[in-house]
């Protein structure tokens, strides 16, 4: 597997664009869309909370039907969620619009908004929008890159990868990008996330490989424990790379697997490092678990810690918020067999063992705090299964942009 | 029912004292004992967290055992939690000097600790401090007062209520103190909350009113959802009002079982409005929900959500966040059907119904969201079940207390 330049234009066939529409920000774009010349074959996951954002609703009727896609559409600024038939509306009328100018029918067409709950759409801007993307679409990386700057909200940084693997003697691409700050604790999959390959392979596998990969990716990430209305993830396969199309559960899908995995975690693991305000990644590794599930929600459980987030911020070793964090899981464990240590910049500390803290170095726990990437590793002793969760630090900055986010 | 002044002292035949033992800070009182002159039917629940400290195993099985209890002795600074069998030790070392100095068998004494999680008690210092503590013992308000005050940790107010009931002819009171303001989402109950009363009172029925009430007031606050390794809530009930014994559920017991309702949710409410760096309390009201758990969960989601609370530090009315917490609660129900309004000073104000925002004035919303006691009031519309939580904003100096803790 070669990781490549690009995102979501770095496979065959996919072009992007991006304009300032003028829906929320000034100068700057706030609109991308994502276009295969070939329809393709879609797969998607979306949040979990009961309360779907109109867009939502629109893509998961698509992308669980029997059309083939051909666009997406995103906006940022508004997330066209609470907004009732209204809202439902605005969708199609998007997808029209993008429909016919791009001589597919709507059903082709997803559409994704990303902003601030509860208010209407501006569609006549919308509409305008939708028709300079189609207008000046085009290939080649940086499209891409522009297409992934249009989408951030909070975000401070755009978030795209892609990588190449060879199937059947033909090179196969994968590449994304996404989007994701705050209200961050998905579900099902993140905020918003488009991901396109040229692979030939059939709706059902994609679908399959979609869902189970999202469970160790995107679902393991949470910047604040909110999860979104918004929550989106879709991956779109147009068959261009010429490969035997995958059918079966092969060592082609698997090889395939590889590739979606590595972009769906690098994808998930730039929206944490980037959760608003941050200035850390926090990555909690939890190993020899009795059972995957355990694994899972013991990792969690420490990366939505309020308080394990705000002591990483300050750099303070305060391991008790830890294994307290562990403790309210819910999951049953025998805290006298934990084995807990801080990772960072090539160094480890080990906190707590055999019941107790260690006499660690207090200065040099602090010198690990103090790394852009830090890792809580813990070893349960129970069993073999491991996971990983991926957060940030809370800091002053996210309570600074969340305390004033629509004014 | 009379509210009155003081709190664990205010029923007859209890004592208080408090003292500067130097367990973490300078110049200021860090332990406290509360006495009762005639041995005590207590009942007590505790922490749910699966990592408990030394002294809720120590408390716990007093409490559920036989043993009457005499004495509380309070310590502030080290919660003694992940301190293995050294610190089980040290809570049978300081029941055991407590019980020497005031004739009775360690038994008949509970321990409590407070503060940083990891560290082991300064027993030397702990156990002098339990001999001062024996021999300043005094009745009256301003002893309870002081215990109160001695039990703080990150609190910045001091925390008691009391009232008084009449029981067959005979004036029975209850008063309690409590601590908490980080670390704090009771699963069980609270931080650390000693209530005193003079009823008479079996055992079983004291346990009985105990748990059910837990559920509808400690239960129902969260200042950052983390369920520490230390809450404690304990009754002591010395039958020195001289009412008879209530042995049966009758009109007896729910005069009492008042009382003490309005003890513990007054000292709930103290807790929340006290929460780390918090501006303001922030009530969550749900109403006509189809079951009372429904109720629970949907208001307990709004409680514990960042994005409304920094939104609440920030007096910024973005109610989609409200909706959205409703919608991850994991409960059923119809967005559409939902009425959601602010309500604080005496004014309140429609943000949502009928399935979209109303045009309410921001002007007016902000004039809400800027008192000291914010209410969310929501309607779903589905039943007649109701439920209230209580939790705080999360501010700047959430952050700051929290990123800087232990140093």
């Amino acid at each position: 597997m070669n990781i490549i330049e690009g995102g979501v234009t770095a496979a065959k066939g996919f072009k992007a664009s991006s304009c300032a529409a003028g829906i929320k920000y000034e100068g700057r774009p706030d609109m991308a869309m994502v276009w295969s010349e070939e329809p393709c074959v879609s797969a998607g996951v979306y949040t979990s909370n009961l309360v779907k954002a109109a867009c939502v609703l629109w893509d998961k009727k698509l992308t669980s039907g029997s059309s083939k896609i051909s666009a997406v559409v995103v906006n940022a600024g508004i997330a066209n969620a609470c907004t009732g038939e209204q809202g439902l509306a605005f969708c199609e009328e998007t997808a029209k619009a993008v429909g016919e100018a791009m001589n597919v029918s709507e059903e082709n067409v997803l559409v994704a908004s990303t902003g601030v709950i509860g208010k209407q759409l501006p569609i006549e801007k919308i509409v305008n929008g939708a028709g300079v993307l189609c207008a000046t679409l085009e290939g080649g990386i940086s499209a891409g890159t522009a297409a992934s700057k249009a989408i951030m909200t909070t975000d401070t940084v755009n978030k795209e990868v892609a990588v190449s693997v060879e199937i059947g003697g033909h090179t196969v691409t994968v590449g994304g990008m996404c989007k994701g700050s705050g209200m961050i604790h998905p579900n099902m999959c993140t905020m918003l996330g488009f991901i396109t390959t040229d692979c030939a392979i059939e709706k059902n596998l994609l679908r399959k490989a979609l869902s189970e990969l999202v469970t160790d990716t995107f679902n393991m990430v949470s910047v604040d424990g909110d999860t979104s209305t918004n929550d989106t993830l879709v991956v779109l396969a147009n068959a261009l790379a010429g490969n035997p199309v995958i059918d079966k559960e092969n060592e082609d899908y698997e090889t395939f697997k590889k590739a979606l995995f590595f972009v769906m975690e690098t994808l998930a693991k730039k929206i944490a490092a980037d959760g608003e305000g941050a200035t850390a990644l926090l990555t909690v590794k939890v190993v020899n678990a009795k059972t995957k599930a355990q694994a899972k929600t013991l990792a969690k459980s420490v990366i939505c810690s309020n308080l394990t987030k705000a002591a990483v911020y300050g750099h303070d070793a305060n391991w008790g918020r830890i294994l307290c964090a562990f403790g309210y899981s819910g999951e049953v464990f025998d805290p006298d067999k934990v084995t807990l240590s801080f990772i960072g910049g090539g160094e480890e500390v080990i906190l707590f063992e055999n019941g107790t803290g260690t006499d660690f170095s207090e200065e040099k726990a602090t010198h690990i705090l103090s790394n852009k990437e830090v890792t809580v590793l813990a070893d349960f002793h129970m069993g073999t299964e491991s996971a990983t969760a991926w957060g940030c630090d809370l800091t002053h900055e996210y309570v600074s942009i969340n305390a004033d986010y629509r004014s």
